[in-house]
């Protein structure tokens, strides 16, 4: 590659890929690196390189890490005997963010779908069952996204683990610091129907 | 830097610094580059690097390219006399992208303000009036943002300016496809001014 605009281009091009960014904050993002040369461009580029061969998927759980096995796997005080199972790393991390959960996680890689042909097999559905036996767990909380695919897999695998464990899923009902005003219908439902004694 | 997780918090706190970009999409976008390594993170790590070693900015207009002087100010074809003056890089971009104006630019690199203390020195105001000179320019085309801070940086290249060229500044009205009703007082009264007959 020799100098010329076109690495510029390139660039632009490649950064508008990335979720969040469109082809104009692409560009206004790559001027911003320019700018600051030392104290970004080039920080981002070597942390970009070490990601890349740094990271690997968690062979146990499907968290990204940098090692075979995850920090949150390898942790013996989280061998609490709870799974949380989730759709993807995104929702392990946020959970993590949340600091209330103890136990391990197990990342399915996203959810059942008949109309993507997404069966249980693409999934990490099989290695699942094989967990709650070797791992000696006891509770698996399925904390999958409330859209209709979530809901299906969280189905599935409550029957394909109904009566080896017990088997819960996060409550649903109004946000905190939710107003009533903005909140889709089904959710004020559910939240009445769960609703409690004061 | 050894295997860790610790390189992939680096890399999100380093992306949350873009603009565009916080916290929360900064793990997205992570989470989405680790998953596209090999489509995505390796070729933005190599581009980042490789703009990181070219990038430049042109010694005689300011715009960002790879070579001491731009592919612009290079182009002979661009020496038509009319030299459009904006405040920075993604100004000048934003004229290219509308793909009228042929002749060359001139990147001030920021506006004069009191506040920030930013005077004529600071901006690339005194390569301007030698550039008139030199490269025998007729109209000097004054394309700063309708900003205080743009408009007196305006007015104040005229004073410069004055009787040596042609000053014109781009015209004020409403937007192709805008609508009356969410345009601010200041851009409609400006239309109304300069109204035009049918």
């Amino acid at each position: 590659m020799s100098g010329s605009t076109d690495d510029i281009e390139n660039l632009i091009a490649l950064m508008a890929k990335l979720p969040g960014l469109g082809p104009r904050s692409a560009r206004r993002a790559v001027l911003h690196l320019i700018r600051k040369r030392s104290m970004l461009l080039s920080p981002l580029a070597d942390a970009m390189t070490q990601v890349a061969i740094s990271a690997r998927e968690c062979l146990n759980c499907g968290n990204v890490g940098t090692s075979e096995i995850c920090d949150l796997c390898q942790d013996d005080r989280r061998a609490t005997g709870e799974l949380c199972v989730v759709e993807d790393v995104a929702d392990l991390w946020a959970m993590e963010r949340a600091g209330v959960f103890k136990g391990r996680y197990h990342v399915l890689g996203g959810t059942l779908s008949a109309l993507d042909a997404v069966g249980p097999e693409d999934l990490r559905i099989p290695q699942l069952a094989d967990r709650v036996v070797s791992e000696e767990i006891t509770e698996v909380i399925l904390a999958l996204n409330a859209t209709v695919d979530g809901q299906t897999t969280a189905h599935y695998i409550a029957d394909q683990l109904d009566g080896q464990v017990r088997l819960t899923s996060l409550a649903q009902g109004v946000p905190i610091g939710g107003e009533l005003d903005y909140l889709d219908d089904g959710t004020i439902s559910a939240a009445l129907r769960a609703r409690k004694d004061l």
